[in-house]
């Protein structure tokens, strides 16, 4: 992870690593502006509390898992910021810090999470412990969220590259990317760590209407890594198969139901069923927390409506009547039933999943 | 047709006809200025031959039947605007004004054939003929031009408007509208004749990437015509047919080979396989002249690819990283075993396509 401080276009050089979502390096945090993406790869620091707060406020960091880890790093920075004089005046300034940042934005939860964990690092130690223990102790708690993320997104990624075979074309949908987790994502960490692996392959990137996340972040985030990337209009997926330039699908997920019906960005469904059509297997690729134990079946997950105004207002210019209706579900469930497997951390699950996700949830109960 | 001369936005009255893509009203011709379209209807005068030459030259007006039309009746504005003595000084006023519009948009075949047709039409009448019949002589052979193409739409939306059942959902994929033609176009003069026939039903109207065709102009047209439409982007038409919103597909056709494999705007191939998938029928609107009886079959209709900018750089902002590569076809070819029917003005094609096109081909011939 070396694009730390580079400023303009994408190097044409093969990196090996990901992008670099957010660094804690030399005492500093670092993050990737993604409001900048992709005409510009700029990392900038991060060195007050409001910085960070705007960082999170204003988009320039986003994806749960990357939320919550800035805003772990974040309370080291507010207690630089700070500088308290000992462990006692230092933990008002954590708790003050806290309180802050979790204003960012109120409906993430990892937010409240990392910062609940934070806290909990710091109840553990007494008010007259050195300060410099105190301090080293939160450090490595906020490294430690990092690096679970971490190794979850590579476990995804390692277990799903047994997928990929030499010459694949590997279809994609939306950005489950590296920037919006610590750093691999997880469908895209199968994508990282193939290349890592030496292996070749190329990607298409739906390029995700009406928000382009597949144009704007996922074809960004292949493209520093190294990795052959085509962009295509959602409409052109069928296309591709149809040329048999497609030999394998893989997208996230936001929510997994008992059954295994998936929940994604609007269009998932779409890829899942001309997947089954031209015969090419559909993976989903998710860590254990986006399963729901809770719901029986996808029928279950509610659908959001966004904006109609991102589909006739896209990019400041009016592209359809104002007076159209718009019908922008932000998600779709794609039935179990069309998924070849589900990618974990702890392996890869397979029909019938409701027994395979079932065995999983057990395990992590134990 | 009666929004000639209106300006501003759509008017929410519900309108009979569908709109006027151009009009001949009192010796002077009106066009619709698409370049405006969908946020402002505006019918502006074309009273010289350059503003005619400049209106097809720009796109003011489009769509080879239009452009053709739009030709024919532009040598009359031009013989009205030389107001020449007598029929000789007419025949030539006529040549050189053919020659003049003949070079707004050299490719546009439709352009020379009705130039054509005006010039052989003037060439029947002999130089000492009084000035009046002349006259009178082209501007009946350019209100023909325009009322056989009316007819052929209508025609198609006839036969096309019985596949419609009160309160279907109908989905359709680009533009194959009035804007294009006289007035009703193909595959939505079938929308247009079902809604003249007091049919309620729904359409859904994909917004087509990369250029907006069905945001920017099937959905103006439709709204306008005062006929229930919604308007979703193209990744989202799998999600409207698994909700049991669409009984029926209708799109356009760019070519239709001999054994009834159709190229069309890209995405229709896409749409073609999620219809089947849902057990949607999905049909094809185009006249006799979309048929090329030389082509054996789809695999022989070359596929040119579109400018990569339109998806990296959309509506004047970077919306990829620059050095991504882009796969862009214009077109796509659906296979004729996914199409239930081809809408003809004469007649609705089924399977088995081949010989149903034969007996078409053969009846023109006779």
């Amino acid at each position: 992870m070396s694009v730390s401080g580079a400023t303009g276009r994408l190097p044409g050089a093969r990196l090996v690593a990901p992008v670099a979502t957010l660094e804690w390096r030399e005492g500093r945090l670092f993050i990737i502006d993604q409001t900048l993406l992709p005409g510009v790869c700029k990392s900038i620091p991060l060195d007050t509390a409001h910085g960070v707060w705007e960082a999170i406020r204003a988009l320039r960091i986003r994806g749960a898992p990357a939320i919550g880890i800035c805003a772990a790093y974040g309370l080291l920075v507010a207690l630089k910021e700070k500088n308290p004089a000992d462990t006692r005046a230092a933990k008002a300034a954590l708790e003050e810090a806290a309180a802050y940042l979790a204003t960012s934005r109120p409906t993430a939860v990892n937010l409240f999470w990392a910062l609940d964990r934070m806290k909990a690092r710091a109840a553990t130690l007494a008010e007259n412990a050195p300060l410099e223990e105190f301090l080293g102790a939160l450090e490595a708690e906020a490294t430690a969220i990092y690096e679970e993320d971490l190794e979850l997104c590579q476990g995804i990624g390692t277990n799903g590259a047994t997928l990929i075979n030499e010459g694949d074309g590997v279809l994609t949908h939306c950005n489950a990317g590296g920037l919006a987790t610590s750093a691999y994502g997880t469908a895209l960490a199968v994508f990282f760590k193939a290349h890592e692996q030496g292996k070749n392959f190329h990607v298409f990137a739906d390029e995700t209407r009406p928000l382009l996340q597949g144009a704007r972040l996922t074809a960004w985030e292949l493209l520093h890594a190294g990795i052959d990337t085509t962009l295509i209009c959602d409409n052109t997926a069928a296309q591709v198969m149809k040329e048999g330039r497609v030999q394998l699908v893989v997208v996230g997920a936001d929510r997994i139901a008992a059954n295994g019906d998936t929940a994604n960005k609007i269009g998932t469904y779409s890829v899942a069923v001309l997947a089954k059509a031209h015969g090419i297997p559909f993976y989903v690729a998710a860590p254990y927390s986006t399963f729901d134990f809770t719901l029986n079946s996808g029928d279950e997950i509610p659908i959001e409506q966004r904006d109609p105004r991102e589909i006739t207002h896209g990019f400041g210019q009016i592209t359809a009547p104002e007076e159209v209706s718009v019908y922008s579900p932000a998600f779709d469930v794609t039935p179990a039933g069309l998924i070849s497997g589900i990618i974990t951390e702890r392996g890869i699950l397979r029909p019938d999943f409701r027994e395979s996700i079932a065995k999983l949830a057990a395990s992590v109960g134990n």
